[in-house]
Formats: structure tokens, sequence, C-alpha cells
């Protein structure tokens, strides 16, 4: 899984059928002491993640496992809201 | 699934016989602002996108899941045309 | 998909019984207006490509889906050979 | 697989349902000499790894294949503490 | 499939027991003219590769099919070992 904060979202009425109803929220990669890093994704939201809130998302086949439809073609979900980040050095 | 614009089309006679059909879509992925970020990829059309046009795209095994073929060898689909990408903060 | 030109060949005597008979193509990844960029891959070859030829393969188990044995350990295979991009922009 | 160091722990009191009870650590990634490089990936604990312990972790949809539930949205997954890495060159 | 060297080898006594009895290879990706790239992974042997050796890798859900115990959590496996690679061009 992957650490990231989310700084918007999507809308697209034509989409596939499989996805309407998702929460599609544009996800920004975070790492050490949350520098941002490499392209944002767009995940589909499981857990009711909010703009600003840093989250645990899941890629790949293993995202559409946590998706309320599993057939879906989903390769990217939000599957936790992190509450603290225990660095165990510095920059963390 | 990731953020991309459509800017052309592949043509390719000799092909696996489960592509036949399928439009190739030249799809450059894009990232904050809409900047264009990394390689093109060539991704299958399920919503009848066509250049020029900011798409939704999915990669690896569950991209086949939005196939018309279900078992065709396809690791890229796009499955929504971009309304609108709500960015809540600058440079978005 | 990506999209790729054939830059040699590989022989391995010692190989997964799988993949005996099969024709493993050395494949540089293209890009806009095609310019080569990143590592060059390992795909088998499905459809009769050829040193030179610029061609379009896919990766990851779906690759798998275009082999002769569908239970092969192959994670890229050339699926088509491209006849013309059709770039939409300069440079493409 | 990965060679990684764990540097955290990840707390999300609100996650996927079949995350509860995982040990979710975060983890560098380490190439030659130990050199740090990348982004931390958060991997479930499956062999009881502390942080600063040397780590082999697998990403993908073979991270599930560990885990205590094998249906969890999990694509990263510790699965051995490393004792020794023998090197056969400078630098290693 | 990728090209690699394999440069070392991994010991770890706590892994997960489906990882037992496999010999786990740092293997270093290589590119265009044997040149080094990019972080080493740990592949598990398959064709009984040695230190110092050119090999065939593949990645992701695939290598365990190359994997004696096709449950375990592999996502990458020596599946061939190079004789001989033949560019088609300058500084292959």
């Amino acid at each position: 899984m992957y650490m990231g904060v989310v700084i918007g979202r999507v809308t697209a009425t034509r989409k596939d059928d499989k996805l309407i109803g998702t929460k599609l929220l544009i996800t920004q990669p975070i790492g050490m002491g949350e520098s941002e890093s490499g392209m944002p994704i767009i995940a589909v939201d499981t857990v009711g993640a909010g703009v600003g809130e840093k989250v645990l998302y899941v890629t790949g086949s293993m995202a559409s496992r946590a998706a309320a439809d599993k057939d879906a073609p989903i390769d990217a979900a939000i599957v936790g809201i992190i509450d603290s980040l225990d660095w165990e050095r510095q920059g963390g």
C-alpha cells in the first residue's frame, strides 16, 4: 500500500457502468516527512475520505477487492484514513 | 486509475485476434494542473473517447474488465471521459 | 499497452519448460515521436514481429493471454505490429 | 521481491474491515550497499518484523497470499526478515 | 520479462513457510549493452542460476507460475539463463 493525501475530485459523466456511484478522488502520493512525489492518481474512495485527509491506498487488482462492486475495473482504492504516522528516524 | 489526454491513434493490422475491432488510443498521462509527464501508453477505448479529450484510464489486469472481450490481452483501458477536475490547491 | 521497437533477440537454452519454443525479442519502449526511453524489456512474440519493427506490447498477467501456452510465466508479449501512429500534435 | 528496512508504523482507525488486526509497517526500499532509494511503502507484516529490521517484501496480488485473510485488499507484505545479504561485488 | 545479472544471495531464516527451500538471488536489472540501471530485486531461482550469470526474470503474479509451489507469495522469478543477446544496433 501507499500513503497519499486527497487533493481533489474527478467528475466523469460518461464512464464504465461499474464505476457509476463511485467517488473518484485525486490522490497525491506522499513519502518521508509527508513530502509529495510522483504523479497524482485517481483512487476510488471506500472509507469516506475527504479532501486534505492523509490516506492509505492500494493499487493493482487488489484494489477491486475493496470496492462495492468486486467486478469493477478499479486499479486504485483508498482503504484507510491515516490517524498517525510513527516514523522512527529524522525527517520522518 | 490515472488521468490522461488522448493524443493520437494506433493502427496495427497484424495483431492478436482478440484486439480486432478495438480502438487503440495513444494516451499521454497528465498530472497536477494537467501537466504532461511520463511515456504515452496505448489504451483501449471503451467509452467513445476522442483525440484531445481528458480521460480516466485503468491499467493492469483490471483493464480487461472494461473491454468487450473479457479474455483479451489488454492492460490499459479508457473507462471515463473527464468532465471536470476539482483541485483543492494552487497549481491544480 | 505500450509502443516499442524490436532491437534484438535473446537466446536462453536453460529456461522454464513453458518458455521452450517461444521467440524472446529485446524490445525498446518508445514514446512521443518514437523517442526511446527506459530499459529494454524481453517480450514473447505472438504476431511474427522482426527486428526493427515498431510493435504494440502488453505487460503483466494479461501478457500470458496472448501466449500459445496460457499457463506460461510470461509478463510481456508483443500483440501487434504497428502500421501507423497518427499523432494529433507537434513532435508526435 | 524487494529489500527494505522498516522505518515506522501507520495507524488508521477507519479502514477496510479486512485490514483490521493487520500490522502496517512503513518500509523504505533499499538497494546496493543498503542504500535507500524511492518512496517508502506500507507493507502488512506477516513474520513479526520490527522497526529497524531489514526485510524482504512482495508486492502486487501475490502479497495477499502471505496475509492471514487471503481476500484482503493487500498489495504489499513483508514475507521475510533478512539475516544476511551476500553481495558478490564492491559496494554491495 | 527483464534481463538481469545475479550479484548475490539473501538469507532469511524467518520467512513465509511457502518460501522455505527457495533460493533467493539478488538480481541487478541490466539494459542496453548490459548497462546496470535501477534497484536490484530479489528473484526466486527456478533454473539453477549462479552469481555472475546473466538471466531472464519475470515479475508480478506470473512469477509464481515458475515456482515449485504455485501458491507461494512470489513476485519475481528467474526463468532463464541467457546464452546470448543478439543486439541489432550500436551500444547493444
